[in-house]
């Protein structure tokens, strides 16, 4: 019993881990846990359970905008899909947030070369007066722009920022052209601007399907306090911007029938694979049940709830349930600002230490290339055990990033729950995000079947460790994670 | 002076030339005209007039549905880039059709998954009565399978046929897309069908942008014996092929405000450079003014009427006049079944003899990969003269098929002018025809250069000839030109 070499031994250790408690055992999965996840990471990769369930969902239910007609149907339609798929229960929680609703859009050129144009109104953008807006287009070419120019060159007239996305694996311009979404039609309105219009934030460069989406419009007690806004789509922002290179004074009409319309309590819908030794302790893994209304919602976000089910039944038919228990969520509202997630992680934030390990599907059905975590030190190992089963299907796994825990797991994970980002291939995501365009055709059923594979690996060896991931009230505050 | 022998002679050139005859001179290009057809070709590669010219016309005008209201407004645009471009002529012949109108259109799948689609209505369909359509759907694959269903399959139901098209760089399936989308509604009607959808005659695989097109319905005086008939983005067919094969009854409701009213006048728009020799002996090229009205008409037809302006206006450029007269014509209604080119034929029937050679470009705006012509036996040296200074731009000399002189001047080759058909690589033409997307990010000024670079060639060394290319009354009937 050498105390003093103990203690030296135990700094060795914090050393190498980091902010590692010396008392504390490294976490581990146990061999038999890994070999059935290679097992299940095989079978996923020929099965089809995921991209049955993203057909019957697009085509049964199709677009499936928060709060609209098929809200409640798409909720029916997954409780009973979850139930047939053996989850052994199946539950909801509700989700109350402000409704917006979209009615009719159309825009055109009024002058000086008269034609329509294809743009879709904004997530809580308001309408605008009967018998539509009809002001003068002034140009930026950047955010930045727009925030520093004079309030007198807006004002009175509508606003339009043209950057244009491109296509990247990380999909990392989607930042840029969201921001330019969310935060431009603030800046517009703050500069008396009569309306806002961009460049769709999407990176096909010639398809006449706008992109929705959301704005910061989001002072729900101010309604009043924003202007209409709405994105054209590529080829209609290229018009815009020729027509505007003429150099005379280009006056656009904009007739949107969109708004708030009170308030509305829709549903996460929750399953659980019971775990067999700890019950209470979960693994959960999801998507989004909504979508934007042009499209089905196939690759935003059928193909994450289909994912998620797909890894969980593959779960559910091993012939003995997992360790813990294994959790689905397809969160309401995401589209317009995580509100399914936000409520789902205020109404659990004080079990957030029950929960293993979590992250959703939220960028399309395209092959999982990245895996990161936010851990403790001492799961390391075990996030090292689950890359090397994921090494084979082409997960790389970057240790020096954080794991955000995906769109509405992101906010359990600002709770303190530890999570890991798989990242998607985004490369041709944005061509059809938010569009009209999203549907189903745009799965491939190989590529799904990866996706499913990743999951059902690492939940399923999250779910048979010998110890846990770290997760405890704000345990993972400021580790950079952004989704 | 040996006749015996010459007369021999005579003989084996009949051989030689077919249906030649040995009194007449082989038509033949001089080197002089032969050498500044390369420097035109040469130039032309690098001349961005075409380019600007499409820009302007989908820029400035937009979609230009015939007898829509950009119709007059296409029209004025057209004679003054005519004049700006320097034409000694220019003037308008009058076309005069039944007008179509489109109004609205709405589609939906009511049961037993209801969710709207996106269509189009084709062209010379009726509307549906006021508050729609309801039917049950009944499939065919194919327009064969339609026309020998029993009519009581049919009775009271929509129509939906399948079949989907594939790239091909000839286009060759458009043949059986746009045969369904022509004839299938008239035999729908036959059968007593309550209505006719399609799979779009279009290659996009999933493009949620229908394909406009007209039909059959061409019986103007009982404009009742036609029931609405429109046309399914490919996702959308997909969509409903997939609810139908369910097994369930799947109820369709269209509404569509379209239809005839009343007889229109519009205008080919025709410009003449005049010829310095022969001011009565015409080359002449050209392309339509009209486009569907979905997209702003870039490749269809905005590419052919800037291919022919290009070209004229490099030939016009040159030091001196060509020999003979070169004209561009800008046909009027070419869609809704070459009204533009069957009111010129008509009109100038009578003085085919005066056209030396023709065609029109109607096939987008990618490089043209094959020439072939048909002329008189005796001019086929001048086209392998013309054809020996096009293939050094990829150009492949077919001389075993007959040429058609394009869309509209298919009609003046029928009458008996000396024409070629120069086809374009339609590769993705048919990804955009008729739709929305089509729009000028569709062009690539380097592939449109080509083309100018062809039509300036051929027009050029036809109005320098010595000798004439065989056009007369009836001169080649049943030459199996099928454009």
């Amino acid at each position: 019993m050498q105390r003093p070499t103990l203690t030296l031994l135990a700094a060795a250790l914090m050393l190498a881990t980091g902010l590692a408690c010396a008392t504390d055992t490294p976490t581990t999965i146990p061999a038999a846990a890994v070999h059935t996840a290679e097992q299940l990471r095989d079978k996923a990769m020929h099965d089809d359970t995921a991209y049955q369930v993203v057909a019957s969902l697009t085509t049964e239910i199709g677009p499936r905008i928060a709060g609209g007609v098929n809200d409640p149907r798409a909720r029916a339609w997954a409780i009973a899909k979850f139930k047939a798929l053996g989850f052994d229960k199946v539950y909801t929680e509700p989700v109350t947030y402000p409704l917006w609703v979209r009615r009719s859009e159309h825009g055109a050129i009024v002058a000086p070369f008269p034609q329509s144009l294809s743009l879709t109104a904004l997530g809580y953008s308001p309408g605008t007066p009967k018998g539509g807006l009809t002001a003068q287009v002034v140009q930026f070419p950047s955010l930045e722009a727009l925030k520093a120019a004079d309030p007198s060159s807006v004002k009175g007239k509508i606003v339009y920022i043209g950057y244009r996305m491109h296509r990247t694996k990380d999909g990392h311009d989607y930042g840029i052209g969201a921001g330019i979404r969310e935060e431009g039609p603030l800046v517009a309105y703050a500069k008396g601007a009569a309306g806002f219009l961009l460049r769709s934030a999407g990176t096909d460069p010639n398809s006449r399907t706008p992109h929705a989406g959301v704005t910061d419009f989001t002072d729900f007690k101010h309604p009043d306090k924003a202007v209409p806004a709405a994105a054209l789509s590529n080829p209609d922002a290229d018009q815009l911007e020729r027509v505007l290179a003429y150099g005379k004074p280009v006056t656009v009409k904009l007739d949107l029938d969109c708004g708030l319309a009170g308030t509305y309590t829709g549903y996460n819908v929750i399953g659980d694979i019971t775990g067999r030794k700890y019950p209470d302790q979960v693994v959960v893994i999801g998507g989004h049940l909504d979508s934007w209304d042009p499209g089905t919602g196939a690759i935003d976000d059928g193909a994450g709830v289909a994912i998620a089910l797909g890894a969980a039944k593959l779960i559910h038919d091993l012939p003995q349930r997992p360790d813990r228990t294994v959790r689905v969520i397809a969160f309401a509202n995401e589209e317009m600002g995580l509100w399914g997630g936000r409520a789902y992680a205020d109404r659990h934030a004080a079990e957030v230490g029950k929960f293993q390990l979590g992250t959703e599907s939220d960028l399309g059905a395209a092959p999982v290339w990245r895996m990161s975590a936010s851990v403790k030190p001492q799961a390391r190992g075990a996030i090292e055990q689950i890359a090397k089963v994921l090494e084979p299907i082409g997960v790389a796994y970057d240790p020096k990033r954080p794991g955000g825990g995906g769109s509405d797991l992101s906010q359990m994970h600002l709770k303190g729950m530890a999570a890991l980002s798989l990242a998607q291939d985004a490369t041709y995501y944005f061509d059809w995000h938010h569009t009209a365009n999203d549907t189903l055709d745009k799965i491939d059923p190989q590529q799904l079947a990866q996706n499913v594979a990743v999951y059902a690996v690492f939940t399923y060896m999250a779910a048979q460790a010998d110890g846990n991931f770290g997760s405890a009230p704000n345990a993972f505050a400021g580790d950079g994670a952004d989704d």
